[in-house]
């Protein structure tokens, strides 16, 4: 390469290692529903940090768009107070001088064909000054309903055509649909104007590092790979749980309920990468096939009404706060059925994983805020101990810790110091935050750059939307029919019927 | 059982739950040689920690044998000394007392006819004014050479003949013999006196806690056996290294050698419970059966050049200290060919283990004190990374880490933090010390206990030692052979030879 005057090469010419972090190249990311919650505090935060850690070009544009009457200023104002609350990384005014300068903003509503045509010549103007070479990322964070029209407006004013070299992607951010019949015509409407190879779903669970080692552990050692079928695996439990409630998130979720914003997405792709094949390699394509190889082959384990469960919260306390049942939070109906605690069982029929059920549960105000994979092991075939040397052995327990405290334990039987041959459990350790100085990237961070350089692996494509779907529907007609979930009290672990959907097989959730 | 006027009743004629302690029942620990330092630092102690920790009856006696001319409370002054010194549990006046009225010292030689029916006469009033029952166990803790006159003195006395319900049992301490053929000639005029059912082989790193922890790990779970075969496992490493030199051990080690003081005892029994498969139950009888079929299909790697290597430690520097070499250690001869450092390679040949070398090694005036066994585990068979991202990744490694800070460490590759999808070897880690609240026995306060209770599991039998000689007098006599070792220097981890033994097959020895 000649000498340039610029310190600035893109690297995504150069020949590479590949374990230096690849920088964005010149584009800009288009914000709809720029006024939101997800904007203020994830999107603009993880684009600052980015800039911070130098993953960003200098000709790259942040371009808000929403109803406000905001001109640039107000805009770059907005922006600066999100950073400020809830960026990552330090305050740098040269960063933040030279990220502000590419802040624009559109005010218009969706609707409105002329806002589009100033977003276009807004956005022809930025490639122009600022190099961002027509390369646009449209990130719609805004409610499914808002899709059509956005994307029709995208369409009919040519922003969603890619001219020359220059690529056009599209964001989206769940739920895809509310069932597979509502999720094919989402699918239809975005691949009506973005080829599927532009579409990002965003599923923010796979950007976190915790989810992505799990392809790591896996391949990358001989260790794991020997236990993990169903010669020695029992069975699997996927847990998020959460301990805050529902107060203010009425228009989202009512409706809406557990089962569809968590299992559907997050718990059934950590399922998929936890159950996968080996793929030929991480390649989006190969890594994709697998995924939904896994789910093509996952069925409910019937019938419905013993192997799943679902609850609402009642009243009770979180830690020493005294906390609303969720028929009190407002916004929500007094009759709502919506489930705010839900837990299936699936079998993958495989060769690696017949007979293996996977347990997958999430909840709002749960006992504690934990998210988990957990391989528990079959007992071992035969214990040539005094029996009352193992009454404290349990089943081994493989655990990665996806939050908080994110790391690995592995829970097995050790001798207890004495002089009899006394077994018990104990855990072994490892955790991130000790192993490694590098800081992990925030999820958003790791999927807003991943969008910018067109490196789809980490999103999930229709077809796995799709299967998922296909997998809950019938689990939630089920519960329709069934009338009103379960009450849990708010600080436990979810209502009796999920201890009774395990006991019954002589299994128990663990209490993470 | 009837109430009794004494608390103590004896544990070993009640149904009992397993998990608690065993306590010895009424019984003379006999010590020869007990003016020694082993006697002082260890076994005094010991005792007198047993006693603390209740696992002592009242109806015990401790009696010392030796050539000094001291009365009771001569020897009861020296116990006292080392116990405050040497012991791990607090000082309990009460304890003491108790404990000190079974105090006997009994002067004489070896070949003293008079001293050993003192002895019969001070055992025989003991049983009537203690209750100690007639029961003894003779620790013999002297020289090899002085065996045959003490087992001949406990013949002819009437010592070794069990009367009654009354056991008589036998403790002796390495070496078991210098050679196969000298093994044999020791264990026949041992066993001509006692039957080996009453000898106790003292190998005292069977009596750690993370040694015994390897049949609990290995036979407790359901996680560890599928990796523990040729299939996963690509070596193994046993290694004992200490920092300290041989000033002052002359007498005893000079001719000798690091193979025969340690490999042929402790290091081919810690080899032996990695590598043997499970036993029925760890009844001795069964325990012993599995060992000794492991130690029957061992064989040394060939040519001996080339998979063994020695070394003798020259000057050098331990810490911030300087230390001689062994040429100029007192007692040493200057033309002494004696190896400080040993190293083999064996082979198990069985379905389980064919193709898996285990390698050990031992060592003074090593880098650092530190037994440990490591499990090198085969890399993965295939990589789905680019090639860069695995540089840093290298062997699964489990490694048992005997002592000191005892516990468990796996190695394996995690993704580092970032956008790309480097692995990086890191430590998942169990600890002891941090696991149990319970206290560790010190090995010789576990071993005296059994010996008293008759639990033979942690002692080698006369097979095994015999086997162990089998396999290490090849290797012994090919170093006589080709002449002196090579001088490697103190502080440093042994010499060039041994380096090039594992680099030879493409393999390097851990750095603990």
């Amino acid at each position: 390469m000649p000498a340039s005057g610029s310190a600035w090469t893109n690297p995504l010419r150069e020949p590479r290692d590949k374990r230096l972090p690849r920088i964005a190249g010149p584009s800009s990311l288009i914000i709809f529903g720029v006024t939101g919650d997800l904007a203020r505090k994830k999107l603009m935060p993880a684009v600052y940090d980015l800039a911070n850690r130098g993953l960003l070009p200098p000709s790259f544009a942040l371009v808000g768009f929403a109803r406000r009457d905001w001109d640039d200023e107000d805009f770059a104002k907005v922006v600066h107070d999100a950073v400020r609350d809830h960026a990552r990384t330090g305050f740098r005014e040269e960063v933040w001088e030279r990220l502000a300068e590419g802040f624009r903003f559109v005010s218009g509503s969706f609707d409105d064909d002329d806002a589009f045509a100033r977003l276009k010549d807004t956005l022809h103007r930025l490639d122009k000054e600022r190099g961002t070479d027509g390369n646009y990322a449209f990130y719609l964070s805004i409610p499914p309903k808002a899709f059509p029209t956005v994307c029709e407006q995208l369409q009919r004013s040519g922003l969603a055509t890619e001219e020359g070299d220059s690529w056009r992607r599209v964001v989206i951010e769940k739920p895809f649909g509310h069932d597979l019949e509502s999720a094919k015509e989402l699918n239809g409407i975005v691949n009506s104007v973005f080829p599927e190879s532009s579409v990002f779903r965003i599923d923010h669970y796979l950007g976190k590092e915790t989810v992505q080692n799990i392809l790591a552990l896996r391949f990358a050692n001989q260790l794991f790979d020997p236990l993990w079928s169903s010669h020695y695996v029992d069975h699997v439990q996927i847990t998020m749980a959460e301990d805050i409630g529902l107060g203010g998130r009425a228009g989202y979720y009512d409706g809406i309920g557990a089962a569809r914003d968590v299992i559907q997405n997050h718990l059934l792709q950590l399922m998929a990468l936890i159950a996968m094949e080996e793929p030929i390699s991480f390649e989006p394509k190969q890594l994709q096939a697998e995924k939904i190889k896994v789910l093509a082959a996952t069925r409910n384990i019937l019938p419905h009404e013993e192997n799943t469960a679902r609850g609402q919260y009642g009243p009770g306390w979180q830690g020493s706060q005294k906390v609303p049942g969720l028929l009190e939070e407002e916004g929500f109906s007094k009759n709502s059925i919506t489930e705010t605690y839900a837990a299936i069982a699936l079998e993958v029929d495989s060769r690696r994983w017949a007979g293996v059920p996977f347990y997958l549960r999430t909840g709002k105000r749960l006992g504690r805020r934990v998210t988990e994979i957990a391989l528990v092991f079959r007992r071992a075939p035969h214990l040539p101990f005094d029996k009352t040397m193992t009454e404290e052995l349990s089943q081994n327990v493989l655990v990665i810790r996806v939050q908080p405290d994110e790391g690995i334990t592995l829970r097995f039987g050790s001798k207890v110091p004495g002089s009899s041959m006394e077994v018990r459990d104990v855990n072994m350790d490892f955790s991130y935050g000790t192993a490694f100085t590098e800081a992990s990237p925030e999820a958003y961070e790791r999927l807003i750059l991943d969008v910018l350089l067109g490196e789809p692996s980490l999103f999930p494509v229709n077809e796995e939307v799709e299967l998922s779907w296909k997998i809950l529907d019938p689990v939630i007609e089920a519960w329709v029919s069934s009338g009103k979930p379960d009450t849990y009290e708010s600080g436990t672990w979810g209502p009796a019927s999920a201890d009774d959907m395990m006991s019954r097989v002589g299994r128990a959730w663990r209490r993470p």
